[in-house]
């Protein structure tokens, strides 16, 4: 990759651009959808040394940063191919909100300048159909999941063209996944609100990506700004190193000064959907004091960054004065900074939450941006003690009849999950989700599945995101290895994209994806041929596997070798089954539906032939 | 730690020392056995900075290493506590074979000596009780028995009476882990075959450990030699680097010079069981030709290895003639080395499979010597796409057929399982296990959930083990960052043992073992107090958790205060619920059996109070 970073930047606050060029032994490409003038889905094609065998497409979500040699210009951000789709709905085009002092955190001569893009910001006349659910509801097929379904067929069509094309077996727990994704399905899946695209119609350089139990697992990375930003591009380049790895959506989770301005660049060059938590806005607008957080500042709040073009808003109505009390004998309480806040807000005050008294209101603002709703779980557990608890799911029954109204209201609606959740406890997560939110999608942070790694939290909540993924989550918040220790940095960011990315698609498989497997039945195929650099391109990280390869074997010969250096030349079994797989293969034996006595004939006559040639077994190192 | 190793004599061929020292936080702590004189079990004990708490133990497989200042002479070994054991059984003291050349590979010059410590090697006669299954048949329960069952207990009399004593709840799929575990259930479930005490009657430096269902789950680290072996102290340190972080048994995989020598060192320094695949040095001594191997040189390494002390052998007697055409067709056929090498053989003569038909004679030498069996799944599937094939199950069904012949012929037995599986074909795995052989240990290695994430091998394994060590499986073995790449270091090594400790704990607590969430909660407990050092010192990895904060936090100051640097001082979400808690607390609120009308009076009190006191939320910073 070229990261045209030079090292006297980085220490001199930060990069001035971003991490550009492809993923070592693959190319972007796009794809046309058939029948879509000019519509093309972006994929990492993987091209592979063996003749035989067919170029692996792997899912992209990296946007035009991994292109060869893309032209970035931060300045004037991504030119999107949707600005046409939501131009031609014919939204009036607003006088934008006037940007306040408060909204950068009154950074005063520290503010860094706002992203100089221009975009016309719109919004929908009352009425007027604006989300991605009221067309779906309408029976209108939009250009965002034609889109949306191209990418969920990849690998599809080629499955079904092989000899070995029978689709996968899995278990879905009773999701619903077709052979093949048609618009009309993905159109079909939001009307019944399960699934979502969060597709702002501000946030035109989006590439539409749908969230659902009945497609392709997603995951979601989290990023914050620096408490001293040194330069917009390094903010943005925390967004495109995570999407480079796989992140489908990244969450801003920025505090303090500028954040108003930074999002303004992180929107205008994110080809995936951005979501925030409004309510840490709100708060710092009022002084971090909650008790002065009010519905004005709220509400506020929400316009000023819908007109940016935020794709989804975690919001905390769930969080009711009834339940708090609930809380008061957990081993760690309350552990979600939105819950806390309005906890503590309902209490100090003794009053309901505004979110939830405001919720018809709050749905009135979003709906008009088709900005999806993150319904927040402000009372997940903190703990493996406190899973499954009351408070956790009071609030979830709440979550389920918010999801019910923000779908009258015409809201696209995703519910926010656990947390720390021991494996055999998982299960009734998602069920008990399903259950009490109309199969709205379920999106996780982790679980956890054990408290006593400390260090090793992207692992201990791995396992616990494969699981529930495979149950019947529709996206996973990633959990970092300074989960509950420290601020991640660049090479945490990477470990905890791709562990969720493991997780995602062991789910994807057990799940019975019908293409699903084809990577993993490329890399087996690379693996046993000894197509060491095929291997490695396959991989989720190549970079890492090559150079693990290379602290044993360095020599590039050794990317030839027949052998590894687990088991040495002398020992591999690979090799040894390659030459039993020859041989067996020239028999009957290798057809299992022969007769026993057939077999021993077929067998018999080939370890003659075998002994006669002297049995030479081993490939010396020299080969 | 202090680890007694000068960089030059790293740099000179290794060290000549081993990593001694307590782990972090804790100390080494034996606790002795009511009514067995002088028998004490080894504990770690961590002690917390909170008086309120009591020191947390944990169980402790890492010998007298992790000691203060531990009194460590290679050259004579550990003197165990077991040998009076031993001793007190009447077992003839036999003239040991005689070390040939080919034991060491031929070493000639390079011939690194053996240990010198002497031990009296020990046989059973015919008919002499020699085995643990042996003695639990005849309703004995011996020493051994007693040992493992007071490791396992470790914590259980803590929670049964504590406060919050009620025993965890969890699903155990039919597992019938009792409440506390006592020398006589051990006794009965070696006696039903349901669980393995690994202890050769040559390895008295053994703190014997339990290895079955109803037991905690177990984890093992393979270790092998360097090409060049630059010291024994090298080699022993390997193992005394595993069993540092939880190993549980070690496998000595090395091949090559010196093999027999080094193992040596190995045995009479391990206080954790020791297994070996021995058809890898057999191999050796025919030059590696396959078609050399017969029984004669077989049953020479098995008696060689047997009178070291090795405490279970992986024999693949499962990888029958028949089943090898049943692998032709696969995507990447045999992997085992083991059961490429017996196919080999198989196939080359056409002949049935000298393990198998030997396998009375093989059974009588281990007994013997208590050297317990680890069935060797020889046709374990290589990829996702070989998952739970034909051969992989006809080999299983065999496996189960030699457990009982294996039983008839008074051993102790464990079976081997894969390998590589998606998520939603593991269960299958354990349920057929169980059933095919009557119960007996699984010991399997990941599974691997997906094969796409090569370099990530041990979070794609971590996975599948802890599923599968849920399900039921007893022991899991590693797998590091490494695998299929290349050979682990000391940091890859680390980091698969932490791996699998996770996954092994997240199956305790998933199963319901009654004291597992204790070390949760009290992490949990430490971390909503801001107790920085003790949740790094309750963790799996102490070093690595305080690092990661320093990183972020590096003051002293921090170490201790009220927030962390996720959220900042002004957004800590435990510090607000702290507060809550004081306030909800007191109110009947707190009570959630209360009416909502009495918990609204008090709520509508202590809002009053709160307001009037001027509600000051957040700390400063600076506190």
């Amino acid at each position: 990759m070229n990261t045209a970073v030079d090292p006297s930047q980085m220490s001199a606050g930060g990069p001035r651009t971003v991490t550009t060029g492809p993923i070592v032994g693959s190319r972007k490409v796009y794809i046309e959808v058939p029948g879509q003038a000019g519509m093309a889905v972006p994929v990492r094609e993987i091209a592979l040394s063996d003749p035989a065998e067919a170029p692996v497409h792997v899912y992209d979500s990296s946007g035009l940063y991994t292109e060869c040699a893309p032209a970035i210009d931060l300045e004037a951000g991504i030119s999107g191919q949707r600005e046409a789709w939501v131009a031609k709905r014919g939204f009036e085009a607003i006088v934008p909100r006037e940007v306040k002092p408060e909204d950068n955190g009154f950074a005063g001569d520290r503010l860094v300048a706002a992203c100089p893009a221009v975009r016309p910001i719109r919004r929908a006349a009352p009425g007027q159909m604006a989300t991605q659910y009221e067309f779906a509801r309408a029976g209108i097929i939009t250009e965002e999941m034609i889109f949306a379904a191209a990418r969920e067929n990849l690998g599809r069509a080629e499955k079904l063209e092989r000899a070995d094309g029978a689709l996968a077996d899995g278990e879905s727990f009773g999701a619903e996944i077709p052979p093949f994704v048609t618009p009309e399905f993905v159109r079909a899946e939001i009307a019944r609100g399960r699934a979502i695209i969060p597709a702002n119609i501000n946030h035109t350089e989006l590439e539409p990506m749908v969230i659902g139990r009945n497609f392709l697992v997603k995951i979601n990375a989290n990023i914050g700004n620096s408490a001293v930003t040194s330069s917009a591009a390094e903010e943005v380049e925390k967004m495109v190193w995570s999407i480079r790895w796989g992140a489908d959506t990244v969450m801003d989770l920025s505090t303090g000064r500028n954040i108003h301005n930074i999002r303004s660049w992180i929107v205008r060059n994110s080809p995936v959907p951005i979501g925030t938590v409004p309510i840490y806005q709100a708060l710092e607008k009022v002084g971090g004091d909650p008790l002065k957080l009010d519905w004005e500042v709220f509400k506020d709040t929400l316009i000023e960054q819908a007109e940016q073009g935020i794709d989804y808003f975690t919001i905390h109505a769930g969080v009711r004065l009834a339940y708090v009390p609930l809380t008061a004998r957990r081993v760690t309480g309350i552990v979600s900074r939105g819950g806390s806040i309005m906890a503590r807000w309902c209490l100090a005050g003794h009053r309901e939450s505004f979110l939830y008294e405001r919720f018809d209101e709050i749905c009135d603002i979003m709906r008009a941006y088709d900005v999806s709703f993150s319904l927040g779980d402000g009372l997940r557990p903190g703990s493996i003690a406190d899973a499954n608890d009351a408070a956790q799911f009071a609030e979830l029954e709440t979550l389920g009849e918010l999801a019910k109204v923000a779908w009258d209201k015409g809201c696209q609606v995703m519910i926010e999950g656990p947390g720390h959740v021991p494996m055999h406890k998982i299960k009734a997560n998602m069920d008990k989700q399903l259950k009490a939110c109309g199969e709205a999608p379920f999106y996780t942070l982790g679980p956890l599945t054990t408290d006593i790694a400390p260090g090793y939290d992207h692992i201990t909540s791995g396992i616990g995101a494969a699981m529930i993924g495979w149950f019947g989550c529709a996206m996973l918040c990633y959990v970092t290895p300074k989960e509950h220790l420290g601020l991640p940095d660049r090479d945490d960011v990477k470990t905890g994209v791709i562990t969720y990315k493991i997780a995602a698609h062991a789910a994807d498989l057990a799940k019975g994806h019908p293409a699903a497997q084809i990577r993993d039945d490329a890399v087996s195929r690379a693996r046993f041929d000894f197509r060491w650099q095929d291997q490695f391109h396959l991989g989720l990280d190549p970079d890492t596997a090559q150079k693990f390869h290379d602290e044993t074997l360095p020599k590039d010969a050794h990317k030839v070798a027949h052998f590894c250096s687990m088991c040495g030349p002398k020992f591999c079994s690979m090799k040894i089954t390659q030459e039993l797989r020859a041989e067996v293969r020239a028999m009957e034996g290798a057809d299992d539906t022969l007769s026993a006595e057939a077999r021993e004939q077929g067998m018999r006559e080939k370890s003659q032939e075998f002994l006669a040639e002297g049995g030479a077994l081993y490939v010396s190192a020299a080969e």
